[in-house]
């Protein structure tokens, strides 16, 4: 059970490695939902997403023997960035398998923050196999990223920091993909929330979470279809009893939906925030129509996962 | 002449009205110029652009029988937004005249804030002599976007809070359309400046400023085939002899510069920033490119004239 404590030492610890991003507000977004929305901005945090916290966590709890061999992980996307990150600022090495089919310009953002890509097929076990492999010849730490509970910690430190600023949230709404994000969300919302109800967010593309609540078994997604590149991943059997015990529930939406939420908050916040995070916002619409009664002038936290997006394949 | 009190006490007076935005910074942005940037957000301003600082202003300074006749004024973008939901803040009645090649993102902006949307040819002789009509017909006080002294002390402000932020800046970059903002950004650094020089960005594509400050007259444009669609106006009598005293020169920028400054500040801050807004930047990439020793880790201001963007239209 991870403890209150817990998460404030590790935020603490990760302090000097990462940024308090703003919390925004729009009053054209507020008027639209007919209640008061709180972004946290994980758009601006470095390397562009919330994934640096758990990351950073997960380093500095290396022992200096093991921070020698370095790191490894694999990751299609923004935990690749984060990993080579946290890695650079803390004076180690990453090694970073990606899918072939990874998307150039995480690639380049990868290679910036002095990781090392192993490229692989873009297949679960292809990818858990060649990043076995590098730990055996390298020594290096496998780090997963979303289902190790130094990353879950890290992750909920974004929350940690939204609590600070907005303790009475009635709502907390995240992306889920492989679930870090939300267990830590959840966590923290446990314990600096004040009866704050935490919602997930997923594409009905790949609603691997939203099966698994219901089933009470981890479910692998069927199809990922999805714009929200950063979600179709599946939970672990770490992050999913956290979940299951703080999470209220899932709320699915469809593509359009989430490219509707990513146009409004492009528009009227001025912020670029990736598709993965406009699924939450998509996801508190979605809440806000089904649930008028309820929604209505409550406060909403929306963690805004990331802004990394390829400017060349905008959906719009 | 305007004075350092004019400034301030506009600043006071508007102050209700507007947004102070914030100051953004980037270690990336810097590193790739070798410079300290600090960018002053008006994307984040009502209405989306610094506008709204003049348009308040002006409004503001009129009388109690003036304001029941209303204002009108031309514009194809966002100072008539901007005066739309200055005016329906105030609580007086706008009347906006458009081109009607205007785009449909920034008619619905002024449909938005109250504004009367009046419809004209793509031609400066067409839209003032429509104002006039206007005028005449509803007693509505015409105010020029740019042209008209509390309109150049309004948008002055936003370098006031930038200088009261960073008040040791050595550069300040504005982008120069019809020579509002660059004309009240430079009577803003002339007082509250510590030895800031001051300089423009305009497209090579609608250079009438820089070939105005050669000739010592006001020049027009000879074609206006820019991305950046808040920079084809051209300067006015009553800026102009403030622009040729206050600012050092204009670093002209081609539409490539203008596109790739856009992106590098979506991709990197994570921030919407219109393509007028990118001629700033790019006029910092190429004078730090010119002046290498001059600008290496310099204090440099950016003026983020706005974030109005027709995302169906983007150049990437």
């Amino acid at each position: 059970m991870v403890t209150s404590n817990q998460l404030l030492d590790c935020h603490t610890r990760i302090k000097p490695y990462i940024h308090n991003t703003p919390v925004l507000t729009s009053r054209l977004v507020n008027k639209k939902l007919k209640a008061n929305l709180f972004f946290k901005c994980e758009n601006f945090q470095r390397a562009g997403a919330y994934k640096i916290r758990g990351a950073t966590n997960a380093i500095l709890q290396l022992t200096e023997e093991q921070k020698k061999h370095g790191v490894v992980t694999h990751s299609s996307g923004n935990f690749a960035q984060a990993l080579s990150l946290a890695a650079q600022s803390i004076g180690i090495h990453a090694h970073i398998v990606m899918p072939n089919t990874a998307p150039e310009v995480k690639k380049i953002g990868v290679r910036e923050y002095g990781g090392t890509i192993h490229e692989c097929d873009p297949t679960v076990e292809a990818r858990q196999q060649m990043a076995n492999e590098i730990a055996a010849r390298t020594g290096a730490t496998f780090i997963h990223p979303s289902n190790d509970e130094n990353v879950i910690i890290g992750q909920g430190t974004a929350a940690i920091e939204l609590f600070n600023e907005q303790p009475s949230l009635d709502y907390l709404f995240c992306p889920v993909g492989g679930g870090g994000l939300i267990a830590g969300s959840s966590l923290a919302a446990k314990y600096f929330g004040s009866n704050c109800t935490v919602l997930g967010g997923e594409p009905f593309e790949a609603d691997d979470a939203y099966r698994s609540l219901k089933s009470g078994k981890i479910e692998g997604n069927t199809s990922v279809n999805t714009i929200a590149d950063g979600l179709k991943t599946t939970l672990g059997n770490i992050n999913f009893p956290i979940i299951q015990q703080y999470v209220d529930s899932i709320v699915r939406v469809d593509e359009e939906e989430i490219i509707m939420a990513m146009q409004l908050i492009w528009e009227r916040m001025k912020i670029v925030i990736e598709p993965s995070s406009a699924v939450a916002v998509a996801a508190a619409i979605t809440f806000s129509r089904k649930n008028l009664h309820d929604f209505r002038d409550k406060k909403v936290g929306i963690i805004v996962s990331g802004g990394n997006v390829d400017l060349s394949k905008l959906p719009f």
